[in-house]
């Protein structure tokens, strides 16, 4: 993996992306094996679309990669965290290398319960953490527990892609709200909601990132966030609030959690994988009390347990090293990111492109003109050594889509600013076409 | 957790089961919560038997638990492992850390074919396996990629908890097949699956542990493993085969999976938890060619991707340490330890009761006369200082199990001794009720 090399010589062709288009095809067209016939109906919603195999691509080396949404751990402590993991399996490896209880261990819910008090979250007990294997876990199960076929998740337009797969395998129809500059309109929410009510849908939660949302960057303003509670409470509406950025603010505190004034309304996502490391697979969720056992026991019928050790490991992390320190360091080195890529677009751009301006997070999400379809832009960008996200897909249709995800996480200022000016010219040819 | 431990005056009193049955019967009567409606149809099925608690108290320190199936890491090389854990992250943290591929790393999954051809299989292919969280989640998604609501799958009786728990989730229906002493009755099995299609159900695939069940401890003779086979393929019936033991087999060389020959046919599921270290949560599925795309979607929709330091631990283990010889180790230890409890059993059990005798794993099988039922037995072995787990636990019914299961895998010889003599009383109370 080498984000930041910028050798366009070493650039990989989309071959994985059109073996994918074409095994897809191929396969539908062969004859079916008898075992066709055995797969559930959700499996049919199993998919990953083309699109979605632009995150393969993006793990090549040889691009200046502006689509994956990776930390940047290179500013981690690797020598000590090497022998803290070795510490705990010298002296505790029985434990460590052992199963462990379902919903977690006690040591590491009782701190992810001070995390999420510097998120803004003061109330949360322990026995209400759910830890899971990584927070898309914990998306699979609240869908497990709360989604029959056919009912309806809400979703900011745009969302995260991984959401999306979640909710698609559980035959649950996803249905998109708007944001603005502000993130989530609270009047189109609620009409959403009513309309889709009058339908006879049942709504079972909305799915929401207020900060920094993956993919746009948008963040869900202040004064909007109890509205926003509220609709849903009144509604009958659980609220499944995502926020493995909410720290990563670059300027001030960061904004208080949903959950935070409304303990039994919102069930609460956090993460270690962007305020320490992904490769753990450690997340968790905070359920309201009265939803926790049924939460927790779905969790445990699909991995028995978190991974001991890595639950250790994070839990060393948070009572013998500066985390909050560490938080800073990655507030501002991706504020310098941000800066760096807002600054590119700026001098790159052309005419009749626009862009968002995040306040914390990994991600810029850029507009072209109406009509402009950036899928098919993708493989001119890989020629000129650049990997983007197109915009669609972020939405439940795959439709084309006149955005593109620009992350900034993994890679540094120069680099970032390398994979603009060699987006640049493919947009513009773009527009030029229109 | 201290298994060894013999002091009887430490003995906790069952107060969780206790507790769990209370909290139930409370939260049937308690006024229900707006939310109660957004639960999903499955959710009603997701639920701890007040049976299953007992896995909870079997962790509690002062007992003989003879209850958890855990592995005896006592013998594994912890102050290397450490050392192992150390050099990955200090050399290699930057790739230990981050997110990994979907189906897990093509290193592992190499490593992972060497392992199978282990245990007989020849022909598998890496890009055929997937990694998971445990093989509890490879059974989550296998459940998730073929199973509607109301299909039909087919177990053992007894069969493992943890599959039965992830099957009832899915809203799965259970249909049992006996066993005799040498496995599932081949001629039973073609009964019960023309019963079945007979009335109209959908029978999708034949769970099966064939070498040492949990909880029976029985495996399934060579000679009737490629009838079971043929028997499913004419049904089109899938086989979705757990072998996390079938390397533990005290004597002689493994049987050969029912995989081995039929490639096209058996999804077949394996661990590192029996053979090296659970709490790493690293298992896989070997799924055949035709299934594996959507077995490994759906496998990345709920995890995303298995940790990957754990993977790179993992694959060190298998390329610098003697892992054969690990496996040496295990089986000659317990081997002794079966040894002691089939000793301690044929010492202190009351007439009119009979067991087991593994040829590997880690179980015991007790069956009492007609008419016992041992759940209501298992406060009292507590307070006589030993755990077990009620037979109850091990069909899809929880009905009352003339049954039950003794773990010996955790337990010195000496401990497992005194737990069989502390139960035997227990036991011949019961008998002597009838």
């Amino acid at each position: 993996m080498s984000h930041e090399t910028l050798d366009a010589g070493e650039v990989q062709l989309p071959a994985e992306a059109i073996d994918a288009i074409e095994r897809a095809a191929t396969s539908a067209h062969r004859a079916a094996h008898p075992h066709e016939a055995l797969f559930s109906e959700r499996a049919a919603n199993i998919k990953q679309s083309a699109v979605r195999d632009v995150f393969d691509i993006s793990m090549r080396p040889g691009l200046v990669s502006l689509a994956g949404g990776s930390p940047y751990l290179q500013s981690l402590p690797l020598e000590r965290l090497a022998a803290t993991a070795a510490s705990i399996i010298a002296n505790e490896g029985l434990t460590a290398l052992q199963y462990g209880g379902g919903q977690g261990t006690e040591e590491l819910r009782t701190q992810i319960c001070e995390v999420m008090a510097a998120e803004g979250i003061l109330d949360a007990l322990p026995r209400n953490v759910v830890i899971t294997a990584g927070s898309q876990s914990a998306q699979d199960v609240a869908t497990k527990v709360f989604c029959n076929p056919g009912d309806v998740v809400l979703v900011e337009n745009p969302t995260y892609v991984g959401a999306l797969n979640t909710f698609e395998a559980y035959q649950v129809e996803v249905a998109t709200v708007e944001m603005d500059d502000d993130g989530l309109v609270p009047e189109l929410l609620e009409a959403r909601i009513a309309a889709l009510q009058t339908a006879g849908k049942n709504i079972k939660f909305l799915y929401t990132i207020p900060n920094f949302n993956n993919p746009s960057g948008i963040t869900l303003a202040g004064e909007r966030r109890q509205r926003v509670v509220d609709i849903c409470r009144k509604a009958n509406i659980l609220v499944l609030e995502d926020n493995p950025y909410g720290l990563l603010r670059y300027n001030g505190t960061p904004l208080e959690p949903l959950r935070a004034a409304n303990p039994a309304d919102v069930i609460y996502m956090g993460s270690f994988s962007k305020i320490f490391a992904p490769g753990l697979r450690i997340g968790w969720a905070l359920v309201p009390e009265h939803l926790q056992r049924r939460y927790y026991l779905a969790s445990e019928s699909v991995t028995l347990c978190p991974p001991t050790l890595n639950q250790m490991l994070v839990s060393a992390y948070l009572s013998d090293y500066d985390w909050k320190g560490q938080i800073e360091t990655y507030r501002g080195l991706y504020a310098e990111r941000c800066t760096a890529m807002l600054a590119a677009l700026d001098e790159h751009m052309p005419a009749g492109t626009s862009w968002t301006s995040p306040e914390g997070g990994f991600f810029v999400w850029v507009t072209l003109p109406a009509g402009v379809d950036t899928y098919p832009l993708l493989q001119k960008a890989i020629d000129a050594g650049v990997v983007f996200i197109p915009g669609a897909a972020f939405t439940p249709s795959d439709s084309p889509s006149n955005k593109l995800r620009l992350a900034f996480s993994a890679v540094p200022p120069d680099a970032i600013k390398e994979g603009v000016r060699r987006l640049a010219p493919v947009l513009r040819e773009a527009l030029g076409a229109l």
